[in-house]
């Protein structure tokens, strides 16, 4: 599959981003040697999608061991970057992979930095060969003809790779199945809009965009066959937090048929989640939903409900797909992946 | 209740319109002498709302009337109001009243004037009414302490009066009850972060705005008691026409047992029409979703599905209020209402 853009990368002594707040209009990449500055790049979602920020934080550990000159200054900036968003466990996952490979080596030695370039890397290039896997399992859920919606942006702008429900739609495209696809535009942010249009566009499959509101009325005329998304964090009991709106989502594709399925990474599934109530939901600046490109949308000074998240109960997901296969949500990933093996239920 | 402005009134030999798609930012009255500018003005949204399109409608068969030499050339100047939007059925309701008050009179005789204003001003004053009732009504559904979900807006903006669903919203809180008010913004347009939130604002309601995404996910949590929207068409079985997102929030509704009323006058029932699947859906320019304010939000070209309204099928509605009390869905109107009698359902 050929892409000619990345949605983060180590060059050198830097971590090179593309700022996806500039797109769809601008596609500029940004190259940050201060591990601070992609803190700041995670928070204003410069660079987004669990699988991509585990990866830039995993590279700006990098920086901050360069940047600190004690284990107590290099450990206070992994806190940071972990704590940059709250939801995507992948973040803290990355982290937590990076704080293991010094023990307690000094952080700022060639050798430490050397080390912890290699984990960066390695994450990197595990995500990337995740994406395919989870690609291919994927796709083998897309039937000729089908009619797939899709929800936020879960692509090659989201992962170090092809993508997470992007990456099964990409596949079966490429594969050569005749596939239309919807995405729903994804407010406050419109990462929908703006990302997955984007990108699917650039490789040319067939598509449609609609406001996240009008999900439930094309299913209800027949328009959609299965819904394919992401995930930020998947609760052991298979509850799925997911960028908002795609519990609206699952509801309707539940009561009309519809498959829903959700993919992503094993490291978006978090062991110590019993269920979905427990995790932490990010609620975001009312600013992102009283205003849109500089102009407002609301009366000044309104109130607003913003959470950055929902959480879609086990019950509503028909399959989860991760790099290893296809599970039921709540199935331990550790067994046999219940694909072919049993009939999808709608 | 104390409104300082108004959607539509007949000012001497004009119509007057508060030009809505300036709102919040701009409070500016339109004066129309040209019917022609009443049709532009409904199509482009400057009056919108289903009962409040339907007064302008009428107002403009006056300024038809004038401008016409010929009973000829009146008549299509009425079939072109009657079909400047297809989906609100008071829009052909009122064109059909005002149709049959000249019968075989000339259209520009003085005293054939009088009797087109004398019937507009009646059904301008007849909504007024409706909504009064509407609102007495309704109130009687929200209890003391109550969280309301809103749709769009259905408030004095989209009518001659004091609203439909914001009707009973506005009676309650001027009682003294004391409530909560949750507006979905209502994508594409923002009627409800632009209009509803302007609205309640002005009468001191505690409101809160939130992505037409996040409903289901505030329902989830338990935040909200009851919903109530307007509707554009009733279909005789109770299937309901309405914005864009209503039936997604119904859905919601009823997965989470709030209760799910439809506020609406008489005139939005279609006997022409058995259910919901027969009512014509207005798709809208892709424009709408692709850009905001000026600003794109999506890549140049892209496809969208754009309708303006969807069908909630009747199983969904708890109840249907209008001027004449509180019904089932399907329920004839001529009957005396169900409220009180039976007991509400979830």
């Amino acid at each position: 599959m050929n892409l000619d853009y990345y949605s983060v990368k180590w060059l050198d002594n830097a971590v090179s981003i593309l700022d996806q707040t500039l797109l769809p209009a601008r596609e500029k990449y940004l190259t940050l040697t201060d591990y601070r500055s992609v803190i700041e790049a995670i928070k204003s979602l410069r660079v987004r999608g669990a699988p991509a920020i585990g990866i830039a934080a995993a590279y700006a550990c990098v920086l901050a061991a360069r940047q600190s000159s004690s284990a107590e200054e290099y450990n206070r900036a992994m806190d940071e970057l972990a704590g940059a968003r709250p939801t995507a466990v992948n973040l803290k996952w990355a982290v937590d992979r990076m704080r293991r490979v010094l023990g307690v080596r000094a952080p700022d030695s060639d050798e430490s930095i050397k080390s912890l370039l290699g984990e960066a890397t390695n994450i990197h290039e595990e995500d990337a060969a995740m994406c395919e896997a989870m690609g291919r399992h994927g796709a083998e859920l897309i039937p000729d003809g089908a009619s797939i919606l899709t929800h936020c942006n879960a692509g090659p702008l989201a992962t170090g790779g092809i993508g997470t429900a992007l990456s099964a739609i990409l596949v079966a495209y490429h594969a050569g199945k005749r596939i239309k696809v919807y995405a729903n535009e994804t407010r406050p942010l419109l990462q929908g809009a703006r990302l997955t249009m984007w990108e699917l566009r650039k490789q040319g499959v067939d598509c449609s965009l609609m406001c996240d509101s009008a999900a439930a009325f094309a299913m209800s005329l027949g328009m959609i066959d299965l819904v394919m998304v992401g995930a930020d964090r998947i609760a052991r009991n298979g509850d799925v937090a997911n960028k908002i709106g795609t519990l609206s989502t699952a509801i309707a594709a539940s009561r009309y048929g519809a498959q829903f399925y959700v993919i992503a990474p094993s490291s978006t599934f978090d062991e110590n989640t019993a269920n979905g109530s427990q995790t932490e939901v990010e609620e975001r600046s009312p600013e992102e939903i009283v205003s849109f490109g500089g102009v407002r949308t609301a009366p000044p000074g309104v109130e607003a409900f913003a959470p950055a998240f929902d959480i879609t109960p086990a019950k509503l997901v028909t399959r989860i797909v991760t790099e290893r296969g296809v599970f039921l949500p709540g199935e331990p990933l550790s067994g046999n992946s219940c694909t072919k093996s049993r009939p999808a239920q709608s």
